[in-house]
């Protein structure tokens, strides 16, 4: 048979990334995006699973409620008030499957075919895709060192027609890593505001801070209930459990659920219960310094290694956490013979073209991971990223 | 500010029955639908968990594929052609969070706002608010006591423009807890092979027959590739842990992946781990006959109670499975009036028009649910609905 798919999911293909990835093979996997395994709470997880399994295990297996498990939506709450300084009386608080599902409910309740959403160009392919599969049209904003070049983005509010949301990562970007400057990020709440837009602020990787002073997130700024705040625990304890949180206005929260509902019903009650004694317990100050140590040491062990001996052939601004270092080749270096040539020589990058909105515009950029592989495997990596680019250059 | 949500959402209320679940308060809930707490495996899981957790727990705890881990995918596949004679060269799966995604996924590749959907009706609430979700058009199919309405199948297959599938659950259907014969499934397959129409095959409830002969599923006959069967663990293991499978034609499963990339990346490792396990230690056989052991006594309890009690005021086929009866109120009770006077004399069931495609139509059925109850509370449940009836009659 002959199937017809929906509009909006006919175009839509398998993530450039994930299809390079599925073909690195024995590559130094320096194009993916995991946690490093050593920053996984093991022992802890470990623990606290057998403890909940013990004392609770009819509520560890049975429904939950779509919204999440109440105690850990109080101390989510907490925590956003607290740590990230998010959270009013106007807005309420939903546990999703992970910050990936915050795109999707996010998708599914304000995108019509057709509509525009804007985003930083370039950005993370798993929302871009997310929202393409909704029939979204997708409009670019330039990234600059401090963020969104903002005389573009208002005149994207001024000419694009039906803008459902901005979206934004504001702390060491996927792929960039650029973190938002506080003056622009103020400048985009202003500007969203007058426009009657949306933002939706993405901050998986906010707490992976290895230097520098951490800025107000955009939701913090929000008087006028316009911005949605994702919030991660993949980059924190464990990618794998898929928890995370979405933090908005209660009438957007409202219909994220009944979204939810009819999504997956609600997200698997033994990790929920997992991350909930686990803040509980209060061990995120203390993980999070051990994990960002972790990141720390492997983004300079990358940069360090980069500016040794890649300096003559491309161009990065070192980022200040996060998990990405995004690096322009420099003239003469095409990036996608380059890509494809690392791969041969045994190391893989992503090339920057999958994180536009248009990806078959030229890029001259390559996105490389620290956290996936090993110390050794950065060294390595690095090393064959140089010989690649000696052999281009001739 | 005033949120513009897509046309599909804006109409979209939460489950009426989660409404009624909120604000039943301490009555005796014959109104819910969650598996009895003493059919989970709590002690094999606790068990598994702490293994996998001891052996492996990057793997738990690291991102997994979208498809589903591969090993638990070969086991699925295995089961679904020993264990439900489904599955052959030309299908692949995926395995999804809990079955409720299967209709979100369904929905997203292939509905736009507008198509039909053909349902039966009565029908499971979840994939109805699902699809609607989604902008589609619901067109019912009456459930006679063998599955469909033929007949008004085919006038609609006929007629109804945009048909993108056929959605039925064969097996003790929520809520009518009816099978479809044998004979019928053939006519559905048959008809949607004719009309170029995909069915999507819900059988979340297949391994619940208390009483009867099993009858083979439509996904069995499949040589055309217009069969997406839909498979949950919910019922058998666990609906907390959010695993389900979905086994369909390879290009449907591929869209499919697509889909769930952008939705939740994919299902929670930790909860896919203990599935494999379970399987793979060939522990289903004893659990499932254990599980039918409790579900045959306490559906007929329920209905031998409502025999000796209820016979004047209301009719029902009794199931041969599953976990819901649908009765008829005789005439002269109205079904709205008699929930609502149950709910005050502490008994909740769920007024049938929640099942219907135009949730307003009159309807005199209500739903019944005997897996949630104790055995105490089914018996004092259906006294206090025989007294609610008296009371009605005077």
């Amino acid at each position: 048979m002959n199937y017809t798919f929906s509009s909006g999911m006919s175009s839509l293909k398998p993530s450039v990334i994930r299809e390079i990835l599925k073909n690195s093979g024995n590559t130094i996997p320096l194009s993916a995006g995991n946690p490093a395994p050593d920053a996984f709470p093991v022992d802890e997880v470990r623990e606290i699973a057998a403890r909940v399994l013990r004392d609770e295990p009819i509520l560890a297996l049975q429904y939950g409620v779509t919204e999440g498990y109440a105690p850990l939506i109080e101390e989510l709450i907490k925590l956003a008030h607290e740590r990230y300084g998010v959270g009013g009386d106007d807005d309420s608080l939903i546990v999703v499957s992970g910050a990936q599902q915050t795109m999707n409910l996010m998708s599914q309740i304000f995108i019509n075919n057709g509509d525009t959403v804007i985003t930083e160009e370039p950005a993370f392919i798993g929302a871009l895709n997310c929202f393409r599969g909704f029939g979204a049209k997708l409009s670019g904003v330039p990234l600059e060192a401090d963020g969104m070049d903002i005389g573009i983005l208002e005149e994207k509010l001024k000419t694009e027609k039906n803008v459902r949301f901005i979206y934004t990562i504001p702390n060491f970007q996927n792929p960039a890593g650029i973190t938002t400057s506080l003056e622009k990020r103020k400048q985009i709440y202003e500007l969203a505001e007058k426009y009657g837009v949306i933002i939706l602020e993405d901050n998986p990787y906010g707490d992976l801070r290895v230097s520098g002073e951490s800025v107000p997130s955009i939701k913090s700024f929000d008087k006028a209930g316009i911005v949605v705040y994702s919030g991660s625990f993949s980059k924190i304890i464990s990618p794998g459990m898929r928890v995370g949180f979405t933090l908005a206005p209660k009438e957007i929260i409202s219909k994220m659920t009944v979204a939810k509902q009819t999504q997956d019903v609600h997200t698997t009650m033994l990790t929920q219960l997992i991350v909930y004694e686990w803040l509980k317990e209060g061990r995120i100050d203390a993980h999070v310094k051990k994990i960002c140590d972790i990141y720390r040491r492997k983004l300079n062990l990358m940069c360090d290694n980069m500016d040794l001996l890649l300096s003559d052939y491309l161009t990065y601004n070192r980022p200040e956490g996060g998990l990405f270092v995004w690096a322009k080749l420099n003239e003469g270096i095409n990036m996608l013979d380059y890509v494809k040539r690392a791969s041969a020589n045994g190391v893989s990058a992503v090339p920057g073209n999958a994180f536009l909105v248009d990806m078959s515009s030229p890029c001259d950029h390559i996105r490389l991971n620290f956290s996936t592989p090993s110390d050794e495997g950065i060294v390595e990596g690095i090393n064959l990223l140089a010989k690649t680019a000696k052999e281009m250059k001739g």
